[in-house]
């Protein structure tokens, strides 16, 4: 699968973190893109994001470069919006571009000093060492996640090819309403303003927006699509709605990627549920499953205790006669109408085994609300890993 | 302390659960008692929770006994209805009382059947065994629990002295919104039914609906106060004020011994909030803060992590201005205005290292709306009790 046109990208360390790891990178497109982006709804807003939302505006939703940090959220510190600012006038003087072309993001601790200085000796080394290696920059971004998210799509047209890329990174405090964690998803088709922000609204709504790793809502949150028009075909019509599927597809991909690679996570929870009265009572009932520290649990032992889930159904907040309620897991039906099914134990035990787990939940009424969510299961791991993340 | 007169208390094993220890309790009232109960707002409801509300009603809040089992939950089987209702007409003939005056409980495993057989067969030797035991009761209704929790208080009125102890046990599926868990609070003072829900509304309004183990929400969730009058004391006026604060003490003891011993707890954590516009602002940020895996975890770690407390107050649903937040830890100042304070971390991270753990969240403004709430920290044990618990 080919990389979009009119992108580069780069790479370094930078000596944020104080592992020996990238830890700054720059994404370039060689002439402004049009862009949107998500941003978290958390009331503590990290200086990158309360900058990127200002460049989007002041800038008219054009931008060149995107860079990103991780080690260091540059968030809830005397400094942050300095910081931000200033790093995004060192990338717009190198690249000969306007600072609110510059979008920044973070990633790392809250309430930590960033040190500009660190970031403005590091931007000549990325301007000049910026090619095409996309994964770079995917890997650079990471945290505690144990693996690089990329997701690849293209999409052909009568007059061409457009292509689609995608990175994020996860993977504790991930939890829906708006963007979660750092994703950003490229191409090179050209997309009016108001139509990449409606696609990148929807691709949302089907990845970010059903991803729950731990309930945490980061304060750095933020999804970014960029449209360069490199590849010089305007989708139109129908077009534009095949574009959005592939936009929405690599956006999927990234979120299914995060939850399964969720701090300590060995699987990949999917979570369904069906015939509700409404989609919203279908996906909080998804949410609260997904959620439901017992459930995750249960899943990491290869338990099938159903009754969590029921009851993790039941405080959704959501009114429904259990009495109607099915539930299967790996396929297997494990309770019909709010009781008990008989099935072969051993058999679901080594069915839960796999690296995915699909739980789902049916009510057997004529409703036509459905949904979704992803998760993953909670393990010592998570513990481990966040017992200690800061020292 | 003295136990409050007129009650008598037995347990015994009945063979609900695998291992050998008791896990069929019964507390009687010699008198029929005013009594008064809060439940589980799950949807999906256990058998004997929708028969002891039904109880309540038909026999206008009088009760003779409680009968508790541990083991299973008695939901979500196709006989629960049947064997809850099987249990108190077995209790009933042998305390010579009615059927309507026994209150059920159950606490366990959801969704495997209850043998009515096994209780049947052991509620002959359950009230040939009456006596002062309270604490066999207390001992016989844990689940997860790693110790029993009681509390005892007595009021002096000019007239003479009334007593209250309360039992209750945990230790996951510990959540906010009506009572959570199964708590059974007992007094011989006199009081009018109406007198009496009151006292355990205001009381579960700061005890148990102040708490949360892990944000799950179980099917079988109870809290019952009992008052048999056999002090001969009937509080008036103010002296009902002092029974009920005597009350709500008991109540609030057993809600932090319940988040103290949480699945895999080693500390309790008080979450204290205050300087909101509201209480409802100041509790939502509590229990946000509260509810955070990765705070929870952070403080299993003694790690002074704030950013992520500020995180979680950030994403609650309350408006408020980072810039005014201060945060303590042990009563040391980590966060002023929304930015780090300079703190000795070895200092603090020792205090953290203690079994109760103080987070404070003020906010600078004038608001009176303040706030608390009880948890505890999430550590690999949870995991490991929750992994293979049906299994």
């Amino acid at each position: 699968m080919n990389l979009p046109l009119g992108y580069r990208y780069a790479a370094t360390y930078a000596g944020i973190r104080k592992q020996e790891k990238d830890d700054l990178a720059l994404i370039v497109s060689d002439r402004p893109a049009e862009a949107a982006a998500v941003f978290t709804r958390n009331v503590v807003q990290a200086a990158p994001v309360q900058l990127s939302r200002r460049h989007l505006k002041s800038g008219k939703g054009k931008v060149s470069a995107v860079l990103v940090n991780a080690g260091n959220a540059n968030c809830a510190t005397r400094t942050g919006a300095h910081v931000a600012l200033a790093s995004c006038k060192v990338v717009a003087k190198a690249l000969k571009t306007k600072t609110r072309y510059v979008l920044p993001a973070s990633t790392g601790v809250i309430g930590v000093e960033l040190d500009p200085k660190l970031i403005a000796d590091a931007v000549p080394r990325l301007v000049s060492g910026l090619s095409s290696n996309f994964e770079s920059v995917a890997e650079a971004i990471l945290t505690t996640d144990t693996r690089a998210k990329v997701a690849f799509d293209e999409v052909r047209f009568h007059r061409g090819v457009v292509a689609v890329a995608g990175m994020t990174k996860g993977s504790g405090m991930i939890h829906p309403n708006m963007a979660t964690t750092l994703g950003f998803v490229l191409t090179d088709a050209e997309v009016p303003a108001s139509d990449l922000h409606r696609i990148l609204v929807d691709g949302t709504d089907r990845s970010y927006n059903l991803l729950s790793v731990d309930g945490d809502m980061s304060t750095n949150d933020m999804v970014a699509l960029l449209a360069n028009g490199a590849a010089k075909l305007r989708p139109k019509g129908k077009e534009c709605n095949l574009l959005g599927e592939a936009i929405g597809g690599v956006m999927e991909s990234l979120a299914k990627q995060i939850a399964a690679d969720g701090e300590g996570a060995r699987k990949l929870i999917v979570v369904r549920t069906s015939g509700f009265r409404n989609a919203d009572g279908a996906r909080k009932v998804a949410r609260a499953i997904a959620n439901s520290p017992l459930v995750k649990t249960a899943i990491a032992g290869s338990d099938p205790n159903w009754g969590r889930i029921l009851a993790a159904a039941g405080y959704s907040g959501v009114r429904f006669d259990p009495a109607e309620a099915d539930i299967f897991l790996q396929g297997v039906p494990v309770c019909r109408r709010g009781v008990g099914a008989d099935f072969d134990e051993p058999d679901l035990k080594q069915k839960l085994d796999g690296s995915e787990v699909h739980i789902r939940f049916v009510l057997s009424g004529k409703g036509k609300g459905e949904a979704r969510f992803f998760t993953c299961d909670l393990t010592e791991g998570y513990i481990q890993i966040n017992g200690s993340y800061r020292t």
